[in-house]
């Protein structure tokens, strides 16, 4: 963090142009508090359409959705990008109760939620007693014990990181590996806790894969308090689960990237893109996780119209496709950018929530960076306090590995995105109006500059 | 704001203790995260006592809780310090409708909330076509279409204040001194708009004040959404209203502020004040405004008691009285403070809720602003991204009158702030546990580094 505060503090002769800038940001800022269509747009897509996985009817009512909206915000062209997305079905409630306990029947309900890309149990519930593991190592100690079982994951966010999205990192390993590490060693099921520090018992979904050697198990996610509750009676009693799930994949199903374009004044053959993922989980309204970053996008473009800004290069405003459980469309955008032989300068993506802003992260060669850290003052009125190493978006990640495009990601304040994150919280009501506004205000800013100055 | 920048980056060269500090303030941060008691002092406080306002038995039972608290938490002293307080009551529901609409009946119920301080309608509704203004200007302008009506002021957050607080200074003027404003042209009643930009229908209440020259007439403020309604309506309409309140005062009460302390090893009769103030509206649990204040106080004496530090000055940790309709726990504390010739080398104030961090605002001489700027790398990485000019708290703002004491005032972002400031919605669920336990880290921070290096 004390490089990164270095960072901070890197050179900050503004150039003589810095005044128009701040100006033209000033602009910004004021139009967006005051016309902002963002948190508007938000309640379309949350309340109007609502959860939107990838292959599901709200899916396509989405697509229609952006295309019209980008359309009405008056782009220069507005189209679709056919990709091929993998279409996971939950197939109806998740069910789970602890069922005995040190032999003795009983029937204490769990809220849960299975996994994302998990198979069901296959009609009937899985049944059997627990092992409970703090993490993989405990695992490996105990694999003799596993054949047959269910292995419950306690693995538990670091509170230490400040950042949560670290702690995220960390944690996610047992969400996305954790079924067939146990199905290795004869584990019938799988639970964990959910991924989250969140003072309450809602379940957390989120995608998971499995390794084709071992049998595809079925796999769930505990809320806090009912994890709370299984680790602490896994210390002192032996107990039995039953679950049922009925998660499947149906056929591929036919999806688009939504794509809005400015066409640049000077480089017209060289975009910047600036985007966040359409899809969202099938359990919430996907509001932060990525409402928020589709808006922010969104929102951009609409500012970018209302002071009728003319940028140099051309900008892209693209909701991708299938972000959650497959990242379908942002390897659909790679593959035709690289196809098509374009010129990419940048891409900013905002997947990371609709929270009060704090900086932006970068992959970018470090003398790029220092000198968009020239910049930083020019944003700090509105929230953005670092530019600094280390960042991206999962939809844009594609984008670099293709073409080597430099990219961004938007960091919000991350400390109450991962309450909400992939669960039934993740609603409308916890986006505030003006923490997503600023959002945009930042991001716009940040495309402003580097469409003028180049990188 | 560029000015405030510039102070950012004022000499950062950090002294040879810097590794010291940076590795005893990640032991705060990593105390609290891990161990921290405010979220669960927060709860006690917002759902076993709830709201409390002066003079009300729940303040009574929260000033037991506190001292108590502060006891089991080993502050090497606690006690009370005695003073009275208004007493003001809200004496039952308020209660408001549109009764007619150009002449035409109706009834339409609005969500309203008496302003705190304010005087009743006696028992009878006043009823009375509204006036409706923008502004004060407006008011001037319309002064003879007063006389027996109801003035409704529908002043609104300028938006374009990146910070909602410089929105709140503005238009507290309608709530403090809108009524006698009106009444002295003869009005009958007051209505405002809640002091808000937040998207729901919520009536903020708040501290008003009479011109003893002018009537004392009943005030009351609207939600947003029958504010807009109410503007609306105005503009096309003749329309009265009808409401009713009950507000009075009984004969004022004994309160206390309740102060722990912890004795200076090598200045013992030098003192750092950390307050919050333990008053509430009444019609809320006052979770944000200010819990938080309160709880991130009893954190900071419970992390330095964990830690084993010894502080070089006298601390104390102070919950102040009657901090929202009187100041009078603060004035006496200042009181107490001067007559007994106590030195006061700093004070510092939570009283802007429990959200994420961004920094502190001082009351200082600029020299000594700039010396402790160059702490601003040890705090960064949990949050704080200025030190900068401008700040203090309304409990301590007597200390820095009475005896001339540097004042800092903590600053969480407050873009979520004035959602919730005065209303019902300022519950203990809208308090993050993260957000919470990051202010008292970097409050703990700063105050260990003013302990140290002194000011």
């Amino acid at each position: 963090m004390k490089k990164l505060f270095l960072l901070l503090l890197a050179p900050l002769c503004l150039s003589a142009q810095s005044s128009d800038d701040a100006l033209f940001i000033k602009k910004i800022a004021d139009d967006v508090l005051q016309n902002g269509k963002a948190h508007d747009l938000l309640r379309q897509l949350t309340k109007d359409i609502g959860a939107r996985l990838a292959g599901s009817p709200e899916f396509t009512k989405a697509v229609e959705w952006g295309e019209l909206s980008m359309k009405n915000l008056g782009a220069d062209r507005v189209y679709l990008q056919e990709c091929m997305m993998p279409n996971w079905n939950r197939g109806g409630k998740d069910e789970a109760s602890i069922v005995a306990v040190d032999g003795k029947k009983i029937n204490r309900v769990l809220d849960v939620l299975a996994l994302g890309n998990s198979m069901g149990s296959g009609g009937k519930a899985v049944k059997a007693k627990v092992i409970a593991v703090a993490n993989f190592a405990e695992l490996e100690s105990k694999k003799e014990l596993i054949k047959g079982n269910i292995v419950y994951y306690n693995y538990k966010f670091d509170p230490t990181n400040i950042e949560p999205g670290t702690s995220y990192g960390q944690a996610g390993l047992y969400r996305r590996t954790g079924a067939s590490r146990a199905a290795k060693y004869g584990a019938i099921g799988v639970m964990i806790r959910s991924l989250t520090e969140a003072t309450d018992n809602n379940p957390h979904t989120g995608a998971m894969a499995y390794n084709d050697s071992f049998p595809k198990i079925p796999a769930i996610a505990l809320g806090g308090y009912d994890a709370d509750y299984i680790w602490n009676l896994s210390k002192q009693s032996s107990f039995e689960v039953s679950f049922k799930t009925n998660g499947h994949f149906l056929p591929d199903a036919k999806g688009h990237n939504v794509i809005a374009e400015l066409k640049g004044t000077e480089f017209p053959d060289q975009y910047i893109t600036i985007g966040g993922h359409l899809d969202s989980w099938d359990v919430n309204e996907g509001a932060h996780d990525d409402g928020a970053g589709v808006v922010h996008t969104m929102e951009i473009l609409r500012v970018f119209k209302a002071l009728g800004y003319k940028p140099k290069h051309s900008i892209r405003f693209v909701l991708f496709a299938n972000e959650e459980n497959g990242l379908r469309g942002g390897n659909k955008y790679a593959e035709e950018a690289k196809a098509n032989n374009e010129k990419h300068l940048f891409a900013l993506e905002s997947d990371a929530g609709g929270f009060t802003p704090r900086g932006f992260g970068f992959t970018i060669e470090e003398e790029k960076l220092k000198k968009m850290q020239a910049w930083l003052p020019l944003l700090f009125p509105y929230g953005t306090t670092y530019l600094k190493m280390g960042g991206g978006g999962a939809d844009i990640g594609p984008l670099n590995k293709a073409l080597g495009t430099a990219l961004a990601g938007f960091d919000p304040d991350d400390q109450r995105y991962f309450d909400i994150h992939h669960a039934r919280s993740d609603v409308f009501e916890n986006v505030n109006k003006r923490e997503l506004l600023l959002g945009a205000i930042n991001m716009a800013g940040l495309v402003y500059l580097v469409d003028k100055y180049g990188l």
